[in-house]
Formats: C-alpha cells, structure tokens, sequence
C-alpha cells in the first residue's frame, strides 16, 4: 500500500529547520507494510498544499500531511483543508476542554488564538484525532477511499499521533502486501569494494526478486535487502545469510542498524566511558541518546585541552610533550585514564585535528580502546579536510573500534567457557 | 527565480537516511536571492524521476538534483538524465584522471565500477562540473532556457558542487529579484504569547509587505521576518527593531540565529567549560561542532553516575545524599567543579531525569551557571516525558542560560568602564 507525506512550512524549504519527521514516518510505515512513494514539501501559501493535494491523490489513496497547524497566522493547513473537503469548522468541544487543561496545568495564560486551535472540521468522513501533548489536533478526512491525515509538524506530537491513532486507523481499513527489509551492517570499506566483493551474487539478486541497496555514511555501509510477498521474510533472511558470508571480514553486524546499537547490546552487564578530543562530546552523545544508558554509560570527558587532559584524565605531562596531543600513547592513556577514574570496564579515547584549515595535520586522528584483562587497542586515521565530516567519521569510527573488541572478548570467553 | 529540489532514493523514503541536504542547500539558495518553492523526494526507480523532474520543469526554471550517482547498481541517475536530455554517456578523460588519481592517494585498489564513474554525458548544453571530493561528479544541462543539476547525494560533496560549480553558474545565468530575510531569536515564552504580545502590529504587518513567520523549537522561538524587492533590506530591518522592542524581556537576539552561535561570540578571550548529566554530551557537541572552538571551549564532563560526578567533578558525597543528584545543589556543584578543575572562565552545568518512563521525577531538570566574580544562577525546570525531547530542551535552555549570563556580566563591565 503506496502512501505519499507533505509536509508543509516554509521554514524547511529555506532550510531552516531540517526535517527529521519524515524519516521517521517512512521507518514506521515501512515496519507496518506501507511504501512511501514520495515525499513533497510545499511552502505556507494555500494553493501550494492543494496543488500537492491534487498530485498525490491521483497516485495514492493515503497521504499523510505535517507541519501548518501552529496557533499564528502563518499556519494555515487546517482552513486549506476545511475549505478542500468542505468540511466547515465548528468548536469542538472536547479538543477545547483538553486545551484549556493543557494551559491550566503549564499554569500558562489560555489566549483567545489558543481557544481556536479548538475550532476544527466537521462532516461526514471528517474525524478528530486527539493529540494530548499539545495543542494542535490530527484530523482525519475520508473521501472516495482514499484517507487524507493532517498531524502537528512537532515531532513528539506527530509522533504521538502515528503510534496511538494514525497507524492502528489505516491498518483496520487497508490490506498491505508483506515487503520485508533487512540490514546488514558494514564496516571499513566503501560501497564500491563490497560490491566487487558480492560480485555475480549481486547481479543474481533481480532474477530472485531481491532488491539490494547501498546506504554509506562516513565510513561505513549499511546494505538493504529488501523484496516483497508471501515467501519475502525467508528468501530476504537467506540472502543475508549468503551476503555476510560473502563480506565475512568486514560485516559488522546483520542485527544491529547502527553501532551505538550495537554497543549498547554488548555492553550488557559493563560500565562503559569514554575520553574525547576532536569529537568533542559526540560520542558520548550518541550513546546517552539510547534510553537506559544510565545502566551501562559511566560517562566521558570531552578534553579539548592540554589541561583538560591532565586534569580530568591524568595524562602525563611528559607523554604530551614527548608526542604531542595528537598522537597514538594520549589516546591510549586518556583511554586509561577515563576507564580508571570512572571504574569502568570499557573505555574508548578520540584525539585528533578535526579542521577545518590547510595544515597537513587537519583529518589526522588516533582512536585507542581499552578494555579487561589487558585488551588495548590503538588505530590511527587519515581523513579529510572537513570539520563536520571527521567528527562524525571518528564517532562512527570509535563506536566500531570499541565494539569490535568486546566482541573479540566476548568470543575469548565464551571459548574459554567451553 | 524559484528553484525545486529532487532527492533520489529509496533511503530517503524509507527513513534509513535523515536528508539534511536539502536544509543545508535551501539556506544557501536563499542567501543568494533564490526561493526553494518545492522539494520532492522520489525512489530509485527511473519512471520516478523522469516524472519528477517532467513535473518541475512545468514550474520552474532551476531543477536541482540530489542522489543516485553512487557506484553501485542501485544508483540510476546519470542513465536517467543521459537518456531523458539525450546526452549520450562518452568516457570524460579530465574525471578518469582524477577518479584514479583519487584512489591511488588513498591506496585503494582501483576497479571497473570506479572507472565507469567517469562515462558521463556529452553533447551541446551539457556541462561536467568536478568534484575533487569524490567519484561522482556533477552534471549540468542546459534546455530551453531551463537549467537541471545533478549532484551526488553525499553532503559535503553536495556543499562543495554547490559553492564552487552550481551557484556561480546559476548566478552567471539567472538575474534575482532581492529577497531579505531578518531573524530574532527569542527564548523564554511560546509562539503564542509572543504572537499576542505583537498583537496589532503582527496584522498589519501584510500591508507593509513583510512576511513573518514563527520556528517553535525546544523552548526557543525564531521569528523570521522577510520581505522583496528594492527597499526590503530597510522595511525589514525596521521591523526587526520594532519587534525586538515589543518582545523585549523574551529577545536573546537579532543577529544570532541560535545559542551556540550566540555563545561563541559572547565567548570571546573567554575559557568555558560545561558538565552534563541528562544532556549526555550534548551541549559539548553543539559547541564543539563550532570552527574554533578549541580557542574558548576548554572541555566537558559527562557525568552519568554519582561516582563520575564526585571523581571528576569534585561533587561533595554529603551533597549527593543529602539532595540526590537531581537538584540545585548539585547542579552548582557540577558547574563549580567543571569551571575550577579546567580553569575556565564560564561553566554550565545539567543533572535531570530524562525519562523515558512513568516515574514522576521524569522530566525534572537543574541547570547551574557559574563564572567570574561569584556571578552564579540555578534554575529549574519542569519538561514533559519524552527522553529526545528533554535532552533537547536540556541543550537549548542551557546555551540560553549561560550565554544570558554573560551578557548580564559584558553588559555590567561595560557600565563599570564608562
């Protein structure tokens, strides 16, 4: 079942605001059997969004439209869309009560542009969809078998409103074909190498109704599998199977989608920390992004000085003198030094230039991990000039690092179990 | 002159990849006189692009392409265009030079797939435009007045087509009527109160020419405030400054567009530094994401248990029994901590409950600013349940806090030389 989005709002056309909604729609509905076929974004102006309207219900019989409902006069959705079903805006009583509670709560001044978020289209095929954490709601228009759903462009909101009403309302009214995706995840070469290494495998895919996309991102390279039908669950799984077989030395994982996913698995049962230079915080970042990472997140350092260096991670000052900031023996004692004072068990240490600028030292780095019983690693990485490029390449890169040696361990001890 | 833009791939719908490209593109686009008035994100299937682009070039006369040049077989898009502007692909010597030229310095074998990067297409109205950053170059044709770009998908490749290649030629080509847009950053009350603090003045503000518009994100508020023609850099201007005077006790700034920004130049000679709990990281990695931020950030702690906080803070133990981590106390303890051990000027400090979860603490948040002269403030805060969204909210009020407080201390300086 084919579904197109719009969102609407000239913020994200003169890029103000970089759209993290839709992605995380097309997650949803992909994980519930639906196809984004196409994403547009219009600006504020009406005709735009019935223009987009117009085009998508002629390939589609769901669309799902964000962004527009926000309380000033430059949102507009709800009166496009009114006027479009000739659905005539009434107060709704119940959203008018949930709002006013909203305010009341928040101890908040409840304005008069507050009392006409509640003013909302009527008529048959028209229904409102609550949305309890603010103060715009989802509605839903039914017309001639296709569904049209306008939600809040804030992402909580709209994210609500997909879990608790959009979704379980289209699954009860539209059967979906099965497509089955599945992601292998790569790590240390590019997309072209790995696509030498699949070979006449790869070409073989389309005969058996396998489709196989490459999704490269600073440094590594997660491969899609992806087909569609009754059989689609097994034939994706066993292509898999073949591919990381073909990949062996450089798959990461078939399970995980990101390594900070993949680390929080193996960090069951371990403290973790870490000691950043040029990724300046990221990594630490990414990890207490995941909910419970208070359980196996001890916390890091971020040491943008040689002070800091000293001071919070008790890196000898001759060791900075004798090597420099930038160099593999830091790395390795803020490594130390953060998995001591903190009593973790795993500890992984960034030092580099991250740029941007012309010195030749600009994309030089040194990632080192240290873990029980001895296990230290330390990797050095030449990069780019770009300052954002190789922050998030030495986040990619340390999070693989440190994962890739618990998992190491993990197979000493489980041999050693045996 | 209208622009579109098109993103090719199944990644962007699928929601695998966030696009910030287009974000990226649209604040340069605008920046030099050019409004972004749609973006369309379609598959990898060729039909889909092919009527796409048909579609846009009903609308528009700059078409700018994104994605699908990758090298492996799911990337169509040089075909694509090849064939739909009759452009037949012809080895280009100028790339295959530098395509080989780029693995060799990299000390990557050099295979056929990278070589058939280099057949691009030729013919009368049809430019190559060099990408030094990678394999994919860029394609530009010319048709009937119309111009389309292709660009691969990768970001800073994407950046550095569109600063060297596209924009000087589309700006050779193509003569811009002046659209100006102001913003003012305001922090500290939502979109709607601000919007009836403007009252009248918002209302006649159509009459006048001026577009304003309002970007909620996080607690902070952008107001944006545009206009065209002649006189628009004037009339907006103008009203900037009238608005700034109706929001007055609310307004962080009319020259920065967010915090950080703010921070770094509030910053200057000056050393801060920051400690995190519930923010994890991420208040450091919105700062260290900033060229040059090793010359005012000195460093951050992420400390996520009580252990890391007394360690590497010198948080008192009395303090965390007899308060717990989450409080005021605490909060200012961290700053204290952070700022002495680093010897920075300015600190910042957050402990909170993130959530997600049920418990009632979910959602409550302390944040402590500590700097020269004694000058200390602790704030509380009451957030709603969702992990992301606090963590979000957690950076934003933070910036804001300690950036306010700097300005409160610049501005009593000031008073004291004069």
């Amino acid at each position: 079942m084919n579904v197109e989005i719009i969102n609407v709002g000239d913020e994200l056309l003169l890029g103000q605001t970089v759209d993290t909604n839709s992605a995380w729609m097309g997650l949803l509905l992909a994980h519930h059997g639906y196809a984004v076929t196409r994403k547009v974004v219009v600006s504020d102006e009406p005709q735009a969004l019935r223009d987009a309207l117009t085009e998508s219900l002629q390939r589609v019989r769901i669309v799902l439209i964000t962004g527009g409902l926000g309380p000033t006069r430059d949102d507009r959705t709800k009166e496009v869309l009114s006027d479009y079903f000739a659905a005539p805006l009434a107060m709704h009583a119940p959203t008018l009560e949930a709002v006013q509670g909203y305010f009341e709560r928040r101890g908040l001044p409840f304005l008069e542009v507050n009392r006409l978020q509640a003013m909302l289209p009527t008529g048959p095929g028209t229904a409102i969809l609550p949305n309890p954490r603010g103060t715009a709601q989802g509605m839903w228009f039914e017309r001639d078998g296709a569904v049209v759903v306008s939600m809040p462009g804030v992402p909580h909101e709209m994210k609500g409103l997909m879990e608790e009403e959009v979704v379980p309302r289209l699954n009860a009214q539209f059967e979906r074909p099965v497509r089955y995706h599945r992601t292998l995840l790569c790590y240390g070469k590019g997309e072209s190498y790995l696509s030498e290494m699949l070979g006449e495998w790869e070409i073989g895919l389309d005969a058996r109704g396998v489709a196989l996309a490459y999704l490269p991102s600073f440094g590594q390279v997660r491969l899609r599998l992806s087909a569609t039908g009754e059989g689609a669950r097994a034939l994706v799984d066993g292509c898999v199977t073949e591919a990381a077989e073909l990949l062996a030395p450089y798959v990461a994982s078939t399970e995980h989608e990101t390594a900070a996913a993949g680390v929080e698995a193996a960090a069951a049962g371990r403290w973790l920390a870490a000691a950043e230079s040029f990724t300046g915080g990221a990594i630490a970042a990414a990890l207490t992004a995941i909910p419970g990472a208070s359980q196996w997140f001890a916390g890091s350092v971020t040491a943008y000085t040689e002070r800091a260096k000293r001071e919070l991670l008790g890196v000898p000052a001759d060791v900075l003198a004798e090597h420099t900031a930038v160099s593999a023996p830091v790395a390795l004692a803020m490594a130390r030094g953060v998995r001591e004072r903190l009593g973790a068990d795993w500890a992984v240490a960034t030092t580099g230039y991250a740029g941007p600028g012309d010195s030749p030292e600009v994309g030089t780095a040194f990632i080192a991990v240290t873990g029980p019983g001895g296990r230290e690693r330390v990797e050095e990485f030449k990069w780019g000039r770009a300052r954002e490029v190789n922050i998030q390449r030495g986040v990619t890169a340390a999070l693989h690092l440190i994962w890739a040696e618990m998992r190491a361990e993990e197979e000493v001890c489980q041999k050693k179990v045996v």
